[in-house]
């Protein structure tokens, strides 16, 4: 029989709501779990055993009591630490914000979760600022990837997909501002997605690039990202920038397919350089959805270069006064990248607004012809924690800067994409971005859900749980 | 008997529309009258004798034969020399520009008024890229006030306005960044509106910062500046940034005094440092409207410096290629602010965007206790042209970049304004903004409207006028 702590998170709350488990025995099994393998993948900064088992004991209250305690009762979830948890100070990767006030509420979308009834146990590991692709942070050491622990979990919110890839939490909630939630959720081999610009509430949730942030769940299954999206999402008076009307939910409509669906892989510049096994798994997956074209974008590049002076610059605008005061205090990765960005000119954030506009424009064009494109999710698998560059084809290129060339540009035009981990039977997690126009998180939804039941895509089981760990 | 030149242009149009004077004498009249005031005042880049008389055969033709000429027929009017104007090459005020080639298309605020039967008679001097407020322009030259030759028209609309004060043309259009309407309609004399950033249709119109810039109408009368608004406003496919929905029009209602005004005058940084005379004169506007409070607004100074970086920063950006190919050719005022612009980091942006928005919510809160708020447009009137410093108070300070102390503040969140001349025996005119909420031109245009049926707010004539010039 599967473990408790392998179910999703559907499956778990189903059990607790039939009382066949207790939240309480859920969440004890995942705080166990918390503990015991964090030493080895170093994915949780905090783990909050009181709050969560006295927010189990009361889900289990309201069931006997026969309150519906919420679709995702007795669910154990954690945050990538730059979510505001009520009594925890948020650290965001940092150590400077070690000094930081405990917080006085929850983000909402923590808060909309937990009002669904999951229980949060932790908060999760991420690079400093959320300005990383690999999770390796100076201040607080690397998370390691479930599936081998000298390879990367990916970044910036690394400690979140670990931490579900791993079986600790078959739920979390990570930000996407250049591949963030897309980049883990490959390397760690669990689908993620990273909505719509704007779509959901980021109140409480501490910013990196106002105008590219994106909050967004990680889960194992399709049917769980799309609960804790329909969870999440809805008005927020808290944050003006994010969609004021509701939605319809995207879970009811997961199981019907796509009628004609109208699918193409991206060719050109999210093909180059790419290891030729991703190249594989990505075509396997387009073809899969019957995608007969293969589309190239035009002004990728550019927007790309766009994506990177954007981040750069409006990350150091946020942390100028600590950037001036203690620059001693910053992981040494993050503040050489602050300061490029803080030295740029004005006139370059004019240029990178008229990108942005084109390259919006164009693939809005392209989406009359395609219900979602599909492209892979980073050039390379997990890399080593000991890899500094990476090869593109010929070339040698860093690393760090370079995990996000396929994810970068998407999210710089804010576009809906689920990540989907394929089915492969060894070898490090590939992932594969299926992309859908904006607002059209329903659709890129339902294609993963489709390769799910397909058995094209599947949240690969780390050895070390298949050995028993 | 009032000569024709010296109507508003609701009146022209009337009496060209019962036939009591033809578009073309109406329009001869108005170019033989920029002909001759041109070398003096020097408001007029390019003057279409040819066009112009051929589209007042029109209208006639048009009332000969019964066709509803238009609410503007045969009414006289100039722009701005940035607005587009098929055939012609939009200068902007500047030197390099003179190499572009000949518009294909109207803006579309020029071919809203042509539509409604005006007669477009010639383009307007302004600084170069609407960068100042004096209209000094070093390739040009600088426009002289009609009120006294020796001083400015102010600007960036100062040929505009010009023309409009001396009774060559009713009704001109110009724009407002930082005040480029409100400081020249002031000057001169004369009404104008800066409408609520976003109102009006800015396709055609040259852009100087395009998060600041607006379109709007000069007039000698309320009800001319209501009936260009009208006419001017709604949907536009052309500029996707305009708002996309029609709204009542305001002509009808301006005979209706607004209910129980509520009234306050702009206290702080809106007084300070101005003339004595500029005081009593807003107080007397303020008095009349039953204003009997003063309101201090809080962080003036901080959006002031934001408008003016932004403006530096983003005019930079739009010009940077000339900037760094042919700096020799731009005016050396512009040129050297264009240049410290270009040098000001991105991270000012991003402080520039919190301190908009803050300064936005401040004036909403306000709002919810006024209709109207009053201010000076400038601390002082018309400069002399050959004055290089300002004192404000005890202080003196560079004349040209303080000249739109008082506006700069306002435009920078967009919010309606409508500068009304006021009423005055001997000295130069004194102009007094009527501040609303945003998208309430409306409630602007019917308190100028009262303004002047009390006699408080009037066009004043310019003595070479009184005296037969």
């Amino acid at each position: 029989m599967t473990e408790i702590f392998s179910l999703d998170a559907t499956a778990i709350a189903g059990e607790v709501r039939r009382k066949r488990v207790s939240a309480c025995e859920v969440t004890r099994t995942a705080l166990e779990r918390a503990d015991g393998l964090n030493p080895r993948l170093n994915c949780f900064s905090a783990i909050f055993h009181d709050a969560a088992m006295s927010a189990a004991s009361e889900i289990d209250r309201k069931i006997d009591r026969g309150i519906d305690p919420g679709p995702l009762a007795g669910v154990p979830f954690g945050v990538k630490n730059l979510f505001n948890v009520k009594g925890v100070t948020t650290l965001v990767g940092s150590k400077i914000l070690q000094e930081a006030p405990a917080e006085k509420q929850d983000a909402t979308a923590v808060a909309r979760l937990k009002d669904a009834g999951a229980i949060l146990i932790g908060a999760n590991h991420m690079d400093e600022f959320a300005y990383g692709f690999t999770t390796q942070n100076a201040h607080y050491g690397p998370t390691r990837n479930p599936h081998d622990l000298d390879h990367s979990a990916g970044g910036s919110s690394g400690g979140s997909a670990a931490s579900v890839a791993a079986h600790v939490v078959p739920l979390n909630l990570g930000s996407d501002t250049n591949g963030s939630i897309r980049v883990p959720a490959a390397f760690c081999g669990i689908f993620g997605l990273k909505p719509t610009l704007r779509r959901l509430s980021r109140a409480g949730a501490y910013p990196f690039v106002p105008e590219l942030d994106h909050v967004g769940p990680f889960a194992r299954s399709v049917r769980d990202l799309a609960l804790a999206y329909d969870l999440i999402q809805g008005p927020d008076p808290a944050d003006p920038f994010c969609l004021q009307r509701p939605v319809e939910p995207t879970l009811p409509t997961l199981e019907r397919p796509v009628q004609a669906l109208r699918a193409a892989l991206l060719g050109g510049w999210f093909q180059d350089g790419a290891d030729p096994e991703i190249l594989a798994v990505t075509d396997e997956v387009a073809s899969a959805l019957g995608a007969r074209q293969t589309v190239s974008l035009t002004g990728v590049a550019e927007a790309r270069a766009a994506a990177f002076c954007l981040t750069a610059a409006s990350g150091a605008a946020l942390h100028l006064d600590h950037l001036r005061t203690r620059p001693q205090h910053f992981d040494p990765a993050t503040r050489d990248r602050f300061f490029a960005g803080a030295l740029l000119p004005a006139s370059v954030i004019h240029r990178v607004r008229q990108i942005r506009l084109a390259f919006r424009d164009h693939l809005r064009a392209i989406f009359q012809d395609f219900d979602v494109l599909i492209a892979p999710v980073a050039p390379t698998s997990a890399p080593r924690l000991d890899q500094t560059t990476l090869k593109l084809g010929d070339r040698e290129v860093p690393l760090r800067p370079n995990v996000g060339l396929y994810t970068q540009p998407l999210s710089f035009i804010g576009l809906p994409i689920v990540t989907v981990p394929v089915n492969r039977t060894n070898g490090l997690p590939i992932g594969v971005q299926v992309i859908a126009a904006a607002w059209r998180e329903d659709t890129a939804l339902r294609v993963a859900a489709q390769l799910e039941r397909d058995g094209i895509a599947k949240s690969p089981i780390p050895a070390f749980l298949r050995e028993g760990g």
